[in-house]
């Protein structure tokens, strides 16, 4: 069996961070793309304002190695975003967007289906620019203020998207409130509603259940996962949001499984050093911590204490 | 669907933290046993040089409060530990046994078979005190010297216990090196060559995969599950050993997908917390950092960038 691995740290994790130095984003960012992902989320073409993290995301992305097989795609709110996404060459725009109303107004000072027509024209002129689009829905499987979404919900968005011409829709635990249980029931429902979507899933591990969950997704059908290197990135405007599910942490639960990544475990681990080095506060992963459970340690003999 | 927690805190937390005072063992153990669970590991009645931080075990049990229906357990190593433990009226007792002679060695100064050979007659005076008695095997899912047990290791095993009488027994994950496959693959096997047995799971999160490992095991059949209340307790004669599952995490995460553990969730975070006021390095759970995730937030209304 084969996954996808969609690496969001220098999106997700440089916006959570203080803000830093662009050429050590662009170092960052170099590692990651030679680590086998199938796509890397470089950044969000933002306003400074709302993320100032991100402030230099255009002068980062003309300066990283772009000779990688590796698909780089970039978040935009509006159409400023997509033009400095066009200006750059990106071929693949996520749109970020709640799936509750107060989850959205607070986010996005709209509600979600507000939210959702004013990507009308974003989405049009991408088409124009041949670049490849995919929706999300945060908060998908719960939100901290309105908790369970119904799946209508997500239905309804899912119609909504298809209107536009999406039909790539990531749906994330924004602030791993998911169970497999819930996720597994939504992904089944909407699997079978829309069959011609692909759904990726974006997971936190808040509450210690990322992994099943991911098991979950997959069970359902889903190929397509986000992670962070070194675990670093959240959701600034979500309560007691923690960190994504690391990629080193999935990608080695995934290989010990059998299931294959495409991903090599070893350059991740490296560049998830590497973080920690620069950022020793956010960076947080179980295999930085224990290593690979097929590292094995020399057997020390009889016990001291007879 | 119903499951049986086991809280293992009073003996696989307190044996990994520093020694403290016998009073704060009594209170811990009496707030546990108002907790819910189906059994609780109140000690060990091992040699004080062997574990210093459970010298105390006789002093602390005479004190707790045995009026609550939950079942005492404790462990023991020999005879010795058995009639510490008759003598304080403890009706169920676990014997420890590694599944590796790398690890047993280190662990028990004898081969995994030696080791289980010696407890032949702690189980037969264990009889004849009516002492219901539960095996083990430790590093059943991986051992760190070396790596993957076969499953006819564990099928060995069995057998033995079976011969002496023993039809309980506890499949420890103790360095965390155990995947949802390879939980399936040992259980599903066992589970068909030993039906007459019953099998708890004892999982530590080392390395992220825990709850997955539960749900595994859960589809195979196992009802019993080992955790300790803060995420305490290690396994000192394992290198890279992290925290036991917490228990608020496990009962949060069956909870939360609808499978009842008995256990009161609310109760068990104040002893978490009680814990974590007295020892705020050594606890560490998801649920004291984030909270249920039934527990909603005030939706703070528009975004206040716009």
């Amino acid at each position: 069996m084969k996954v996808n691995i969609h690496e969001v740290c220098p999106r997700d994790g440089f916006q959570s961070m203080p803000a830093f130095d662009k050429d050590t984003k662009v170092k960052i960012i170099n590692r990651l793309v030679k680590c086998g992902f199938h796509e890397l989320e470089v950044t969000s073409f933002v306003s400074p304002r709302a993320v100032p993290q991100l402030k230099d995301a255009d002068e980062v992305i003309s300066e990283i190695d772009r000779s990688q097989p590796v698909t780089l795609r970039a978040l935009v709110p509006n159409e400023r975003g997509l033009e400095r996404a066009h200006a750059l060459g990106i071929k693949k725009l996520k749109l970020m967007l709640s799936g509750s109303d107060s989850h959205s107004l607070y986010n996005a000072n709209a509600t979600t289906f507000d939210a959702l027509e004013r990507y009308r024209s974003v989405v049009k002129k991408a088409t124009t620019y041949n670049i490849n689009m995919t929706g999300s829905i945060a908060v998908a499987f719960g939100c901290p203020y309105e908790g369970d979404l119904p799946v209508k919900r997500h239905e309804e968005i899912c119609d909504k998207y298809e209107q536009l011409g999406i039909t790539k829709v990531s749906l994330a635990d924004t602030t791993g409130m998911g169970n497999p249980h819930n996720v597994s029931k939504i992904l089944r429902h909407l699997m079978k509603s829309f069959p011609h979507f692909t759904f990726t899933i974006h997971l936190h591990n808040t509450r210690g259940m990322a992994f099943a969950n991911a098991l979950a997704a997959l069970e359902e059908g889903v190929k397509d996962f986000d992670s962070s290197t070194g675990g670093i990135g959240g959701c600034p405007y979500a309560p007691n949001a923690s960190g994504n599910i690391a990629t080193e942490d999935l990608v080695h639960g995934f290989e010990e499984m059998g299931i294959d990544t495409g991903v090599n475990l070893d350059r991740v681990l490296d560049v998830a050093r590497y973080l920690e080095d620069i950022f020793p506060d956010q960076v947080d992963s179980f295999l930085l911590k224990a290593g690979k459970a097929k590292s094995l340690h020399k057997a020390p003999g009889r016990q001291r204490i007879k």
